[in-house]
């Protein structure tokens, strides 16, 4: 059996990633191709405790270096008890998040420092890397309207916090830019058609098997 | 303020730290040298939670190397929030256990290889050690009996686990053979008093300022 294929998608909030992996994943199915559809944090039972941990208390409970440390146990759990197990059957996996938004969030954001997580990252997961990963970026001041639109809290975007975002946004691309080979980058601003129409193109560009395969529904 | 001077014992079940951690908290308290005394896995209120996390469950709960990451998790609480800080000020600090304990459970005896182990320390911690390193080395049938005697439990020694023990206590050995200018070896099978002479030669041998100060009260 030929191993599967790992696909990510990363991105800030109100990315559309969420509804684009989803797409994907049903598009994958519908040509015959087992796909699993997951995301972190969480994705395992083992996960989804740690992540609690994570997220519980108050905002300064953990160093963002220990932050780091409780998401790598969660994301290994995740790796060894659902990825790589779906991988091994030759399912494609396709994760909503994954090691990118550790470098962009606790790497970048919470000043860490890039070279720190990837110490971590390679200690613990060697060379296991996604095949591909899918970024979505946009502009925070689209993605608040986003955000805004589904209903849910909009207080991560006031003000103070669009500056976070900014750099975010900024940390994703730079990862892009250092790991080209891998990650693709879209512009997630653009109608969910459009985006759809970019995301099953690069993904066509990765794995030249699926041309003219993937069906595009933009009814 | 003089940095102070961090101290880990290590060692298996019954081979007496925790005692003599107390004989030399109190010893160097009486000279004057503010000194704290703390353990692992624990030590702060976010490194006990994590704790519960790894105890709790079944026995496959976590991989080795998951265990691993929220042991390091544990640990990095325990030294940014108090062993760090109270170094800091001045204070000697003193563990019972510290990371040669994870190179020896969960690298030698569960098996991840203390490489990675190593590899997980140094991302973590970066050049962070103790400046000295008891090693209590004992007899895993000598420390049975002493477990036995202040009326634990014995299952975690019974033949099964005895081979366990063994392996435990040649890791502890082979790293300390790696580790000569930190790690200080004495035979914790001795009587209390003949062990706290041997801890003291050793304490002193590494900080000669303190040479003919600790009283040994072999009262």
């Amino acid at each position: 059996m030929e191993r599967g294929k790992f696909i990510t998608l990363e991105g800030g909030e109100g990315a559309g990633k969420t509804t684009q992996a989803k797409r994907l994943a049903d598009a994958l199915n519908a040509i015959g191709i087992e796909t699993v559809l997951t995301r972190e944090p969480g994705g395992t039972f083992g996960a989804e405790s740690i992540r609690k941990l994570v997220l519980d208390g108050t905002k300064d409970r953990w160093s963002g270096m220990t932050e780091l440390l409780l998401m790598y146990a969660a994301r290994l759990d995740h790796v060894e008890k659902l990825i790589k197990p779906a991988l091994a059957r030759g399912a494609w996996v396709i994760s909503d998040r994954f090691a990118d938004s550790s470098v962009a969030y606790q790497g970048y954001a919470r000043g860490i420092g890039a070279e720190r997580v990837k110490g971590v990252h390679d200690a613990v997961m060697g060379g296991f890397e996604p095949d591909l990963t899918i970024l979505f970026d946009v502009d925070p001041v689209i993605a608040m309207k986003r955000v805004e639109t589904r209903g849910e809290e909009i207080s991560r975007f006031d003000a103070e916090s669009m500056e976070f975002h900014n750099t975010l946004r900024a940390a994703f691309l730079d990862i892009a830019d250092k790991n080209q080979d891998r990650i693709f980058v879209l512009d997630g601003g653009a109608k969910k058609d459009a985006v759809q129409t970019r995301l099953f193109f690069g993904v066509t560009q990765k794995f030249p098997d699926l041309a003219g395969k993937l069906a595009v529904d933009n009814a």
